[in-house]
C-alpha cells in the first residue's frame, strides 16, 4: 500500500477519519466513475466544468476540442483541481442535524501536462475510452489525423490527491434514539437501462458481447 | 419564459445550440439533482468540493459546519462557481471521435450571501431538506439552537447562470454510416434501491408514506 504525501492542500481537516491518502483507494474511486469536475481560472475567475476522464496508471487523462476555453487556459495554467464524486445514498437520521449522504470522492491538485503528437494523443484517447467502456476502442473507427489535430489532450499526475468517503447508517444523538422517527439509508445507484440502438443502425448489427458484459458488470456492482 | 442575461462568463461558446439561459430550464435541471460542485479559491488556489444544495425560488442554498474551510472562505469571497451535472447516457458513435455523453448541466456564478440568525438558518435548512426529500423536515427532530449556531448557511442568487445539455443518438460522419459498428445510447439512470432501516430503529416504526412516494416518483421519472 502506497500512501501519497499529504500536503496543505490535500489534508482533510473536516472529519479526517473519513479521509484516505492510499493510492489504491484513490484509484478504486477513480475507476468507478468517468465524470470529473475541473476547477480552473479564466481571468482570475473560478470556473467549474464537468468533463469525461480516464485513468491510466498514475495519470488522469482528459480531452476536448482544441477550441475549448478550459483546455486553452491549461496552456498557461497554474495547478488546477479535479473532483470526482460518487453518491451512494441519502442518510436519514432522526434529527435534521445528523442527516447526511454516503459518498466516495477524490480531490486532486495538479498541473495540466499537454499530450503532444498524434500517436501519443491517440494512445491517450484509447485509454480514456477503455476506462469508460473496455473493448470499445477496438470496435470503433479510429480517429483520422485531422480529428486528432483538432483534439487537445491533457494528463495530470496522481500525486497530490485525497479520498474522502462516508458509509453506513445514521449516527444520532443518544437522546433521539427513542423518538418515533424513521431512520436509515436510501441507497442510490447509477444503473444502465436497456441500450437504445441508433435508429439508422444497419439491421444486421447486433449489440457486441463486450457491451453486454459491461452493462451486466456495472449493474451487478451496483 | 424569462431569459437570464448572458454575460461573458455564462455565454456558452462551444456548441452554443446546446445552451439555454431560460430560468425555467435552469430550475428544472437544478430540481432534478441535489449535489453540486463548488469552485472557490483558498490562498489563490482553486478548490472544487461536492456539496448538497437546495433550490428555493431564485436562490441556491448550501450549508455545512461553521468550521468548513470552504464556508469560512466565503466570508471574504469573490464570485464563486457552482456546477450541477446529470449524466443521462453514454453515446456510442461509429467513430471514436463522435462518442459523447448525454447530460444536463448548469453552471452558475455568484457571490455567497451568508444567511444569518437561527430562525432564518432553520428556514434555509428546511428548504434544503424539502428540496432533497419533500416531507422529511416535518418528521425529523428540528435543530436545537446550539446545532444551528455551529451551522453556516449561504445563499446564491440564480441570476448569472447557463444550462447546457445533449440528448439523442450518435451523430456520425456520413461515410461511417455503412460500417459494421454498433452505435446507439447506453442510458444511465440514478435509481433508488430498497431503503435500509437503521439497525437500531424501534420495531414499531414503519417507513413513512412520503418516503415511499418519493422513491416511486424518483424511480419512475427515471
Amino acid at each position: 500500500m502506497e500512501k501519497l504525501n499529504i500536503t496543505k492542500r490535500t489534508k482533510v481537516k473536516r472529519l479526517p477519519k473519513r479521509a484516505s491518502y492510499e493510492r489504491n483507494e484513490i484509484y478504486k474511486i477513480l475507476d468507478d466513475s468517468f465524470i470529473c469536475h475541473i476547477g480552473f481560472k479564466i481571468d482570475g475567475q473560478v470556473n467549474v466544468i464537468p468533463t469525461l476522464y480516464g485513468r491510466k496508471d498514475d495519470m488522469i487523462l482528459i480531452h476536448g476540442s482544441n477550441k475549448s476555453r478550459m483546455l486553452k487556459s491549461f496552456a498557461s495554467s497554474e495547478d488546477i483541481c479535479i473532483s470526482v464524486t460518487i453518491i451512494d445514498g441519502i442518510v436519514l437520521a432522526r434529527s435534521a442535524f445528523h442527516h447526511s449522504v454516503n459518498y466516495r470522492s477524490v480531490v486532486l491538485f495538479g498541473k495540466p501536462i499537454e499530450v503532444l503528437g498524434n500517436d501519443e494523443k491517440a494512445k491517450s484517447l484509447e485509454a480514456i475510452m477503455e476506462h469508460i467502456i473496455p473493448g470499445r476502442w477496438n470496435e470503433a473507427r479510429k480517429p483520422y489525423e485531422k480529428e486528432l489535430s483538432i483534439t487537445s489532450v491533457f494528463s495530470f499526475k496522481i500525486n497530490e490527491a485525497s479520498a474522502k468517503f462516508r458509509e453506513g447508517g445514521p449516527v444520532d444523538e443518544k437522546e433521539d434514539l427513542e423518538l418515533d422517527i424513521w431512520a436509515g439509508i436510501l441507497p442510490i445507484k447509477s444503473a444502465f437501462k436497456e441500450p437504445l440502438k441508433d435508429i439508422i443502425l444497419k439491421k444486421s448489427i447486433n449489440i457486441p458481447g463486450y457491451i453486454g458484459n459491461y452493462l451486466d458488470r456495472k449493474n451487478k456492482n451496483n
